[in-house]
C-alpha cells in the first residue's frame, strides 16, 4: 500500500512527521511511504532511524506552507510547496491511496477541493474530527468548517458518510446520529434544522434526533450533523472551555501550599485526564466525501498522530470504506433527491 | 421603583424566588415588587421573613409554564400563568419598570416578543449572557438564542446594545467587541460573517474583530456578537465541556485512593474554581432590545441569583440604560439604514 505524507506540514514538522513514517515503516511491512519536502534535510532525519529505507521515497520541494497565509493564494502560488507535491501525487499517481498532512488546515481543505475532488454523487466533503466523550468513547463530528454555507442535501451526505465511517472503523451496529441544534425538541433551530430535520428521518441510518450543544461529549451519540460554521463553534467551544478551565484550576493549584501538596496526590489522576481528553493520540480528521482519503493530522502532532493518521489511511484502504460510502451514496440518491423535490 | 417577578418560574420556584424576593426588599428600602403566582403559598413563604410586606403585592395566578410545553402554545393558552400575568403587568402598567423570570427560556422569549415588543429603532432584541472569563473577567454573548436566523442589521443592533450594556454597567471605556467566526482573519466565515464584518467595523464601537470559538473565555473580549444559533452553541458547548471535564476528573480522583487524598487537600482550589465559573451569581440575562427591562434568571436560580437579577434591573432603571441604547441605536440608524443600502 502507498501513502504520500507532507513532510513539512505542522508545527513539529519535520522532525516528528519523518519520525511518525519511521515508526509506520517498521509496524507495517507492506507499507510504502512518498514524503515530500527538503530532500537533503528529509534524509538526514531518517537516517536516524534502522528501517528499510526502499519504502521510503523522498520527492524533494523547495516551498512551505505556512498558517497564516490565504489557503486560495497559497495553494495557487506555491506550486512547489510539501503540500500541493502531495496533493499532485495523490491526485495523479493511481497506486497511491491516502495523503496525510498536519499543515495549514485551511490550505489542506482548499487543496484537496481544487485538486482531489468529490467522490461520486457526494454534493460536499466534509471534515469530520473525534473527540472524546464523557464515558471513555468517541464522538465524530462531522462537518467542523469545510463548508461555511451548508444546504440541507450536503447535512444528508454528512450524516451518511458519519454513520458509514463510525460503522465500519468502530464496529458500531448502528451509529446513533444526532443533528446539531438549540435544543432537542423536533422543531427547534433554524431554517437549515427545519429543513434538513424531516430529510434525515428519512434516510437509512439511525436518525436520533436533535442534540443540544452542551450534550456533546455526553456519550449518548456517536456522529453529529452540522453545517461548517456551527460545527467549528461546537468544536473550538469545547476545546477552549476545557483549556481554560484547566488554566484556572492550575492557577488555584498554585495559589495555595496545601493545594499544591494535594496536586503531588493527584498526579496519576491528572495524567488519566489528560489522557482520556487526548483525542490526537487517534490520528486526524478525515476529509470524508472527497476522491480519495485525506486525513488532516492536528497541527501540533508528534509522531504518534502522526502514525495514527498513517493508521486511519490504511484502515479505510483495507475496510474499502469509500467504496461502501459512495455505494450508500448513490443508493440514498433516489431518495435524497425526492425528499429535496417535495420540499 | 417597581419591579414584577414571576413567582413560579424556574426549578427551585417558588421558595427561592419569595427569599430573593425578601432579600431584595430588606437590601432596597424603595423596592417594591409585584410578584404572580398562587396566593396562599407565596403568603405563606413571605411569613418567614421579616420584612416591609406593604412593598410587596401578590397577584394570585392559577397555572404555571413547564419546560417541556411549546413556548408559543404556553404563551396564548396559559392567560392566568405566572409568567403571562407577569408579562402583562411589565406592559400594561406604567410604573412597572422590569421584570425578572426564572421560567423557561423559550416560553420567556416568545413571551417577550408577543406582548412586550421592541425598543424603538431596533431590529431584533436579543438574550445576552454573562460569562467568567480566565483573567477572572466577564464577557457578554449577544445573542445566545432569540433569534436563530439574523441579519446583518440585527447583528449590528446587537454590538451596539452589547457594548452600551458593558460600557454602563461596568464602567468599561471602550468595551472590545468582537464577531464570534471560524478564525480571526478579516475574511473568514459564512456569508453572515462577510456582510457583517464591514459593517461593524464602520460603527461607532471599539469592532476589535473576529473572535474563534476557543478564545470566548480568554478574557481578550468584552462584547461577542452572534447570530442566535451559533451563539447559542458557543454557550452550551463551553458550559458543557466544562462539566465533562469536571465529571471526568472526579472520576479519575475517585478510582484512586492517593488522589482522594490530595482532593482533600486542594478543597479550597478547587471551591475557588467552583466560584470563579459561577456565573448565576451575577444574576441572569437581560433580553436587550426588548420595550422594557426584562432578565431571564437561570432556570435552576436560587435566591442569590434572584436577588442578583432584581438588582440588575435596578441598575438598568437607574442608569437609564435604555435610554441611552435607544438614542445610540437613533444616532447610527443613518449609518446602518446607508451601510446596508451600500452593500
Amino acid at each position: 500500500m502507498k501513502i504520500v505524507v507532507d513532510g513539512f506540514g505542522g508545527d513539529n514538522s519535520p522532525d516528528e512527521i519523518v519520525k511518525g513514517v519511521a515508526l509506520a515503516i517498521k509496524k507495517y511491512s507492506d507499507l510504502y511511504v512518498i514524503i515530500t519536502g527538503d530532500k537533503d534535510k528529509l534524509e538526514e532525519l531518517f537516517d536516524n532511524y534502522d528501517i528499510d529505507k526502499s519504502r521510503i521515497e523522498i520527492v524533494h520541494t523547495t516551498e512551505i506552507i505556512i498558517n497564516d497565509e490565504s489557503p486560495t493564494e497559497a495553494i495557487r502560488g506555491k506550486k512547489d510547496s510539501s503540500l500541493v507535491v502531495a496533493l499532485n501525487i495523490l491526485k495523479e499517481r493511481e497506486d497511491v491511496c491516502g495523503l496525510v498532512s498536519a499543515g495549514s488546515t485551511g490550505a489542506v481543505l482548499t487543496g484537496a477541493f481544487m485538486k482531489i475532488g468529490r467522490m461520486k454523487g457526494v454534493s460536499r466533503p466534509a471534515l469530520a474530527p473525534l473527540l472524546p466523550t464523557k464515558n471513555k468513547g468517541r464522538v465524530l463530528l462531522i462537518d467542523c468548517g469545510a463548508n461555511m454555507d451548508s444546504k440541507p442535501i450536503n447535512l444528508c451526505h454528512f450524516a451518511l458518510m458519519g454513520s458509514a465511517y463510525m460503522k465500519n472503523m468502530f464496529n458500531i451496529e448502528n451509529p446513533r446520529v444526532a443533528l446539531l441544534n438549540v435544543g432537542v425538541e423536533d422543531k427547534k433551530g433554524n431554517e437549515l434544522c427545519h429543513q434538513t430535520f424531516p430529510l434525515l428521518k428519512q434516510l437509512p441510518i439511525n436518525f436520533v434526533g436533535n442534540m443540544e450543544a452542551r450534550d456533546f461529549l455526553s456519550g449518548k451519540y456517536d456522529v453529529v450533523v452540522s453545517d461548517g460554521f456551527s460545527g467549528n463553534v461546537l468544536l473550538k467551544a469545547s476545546e477552549g472551555a476545557i483549556q481554560t478551565l484547566m488554566s484556572i484550576l492550575k492557577n488555584e493549584i498554585k495559589a495555595r501550599k496545601m493545594s499544591m501538596i494535594g496536586a503531588l496526590f493527584m498526579k496519576k489522576s491528572f495524567k488519566a485526564v489528560k489522557k482520556l481528553m487526548d483525542y490526537e493520540q487517534w490520528g486526524g480528521s478525515p476529509f470524508l466525501g472527497a476522491k480519495k482519503i485525506l486525513i488532516k493530522s492536528h497541527g501540533s502532532s508528534f509522531a504518534p498522530s502522526i502514525l495514527a493518521s498513517i493508521e486511519q489511511v490504511i484502515q479505510i484502504n483495507n475496510d474499502k470504506l469509500y467504496d461502501k460510502i459512495e455505494k450508500q451514496i448513490e443508493e440514498t440518491q433516489d431518495i435524497c433527491e425526492k425528499l429535496i423535490e417535495n420540499k
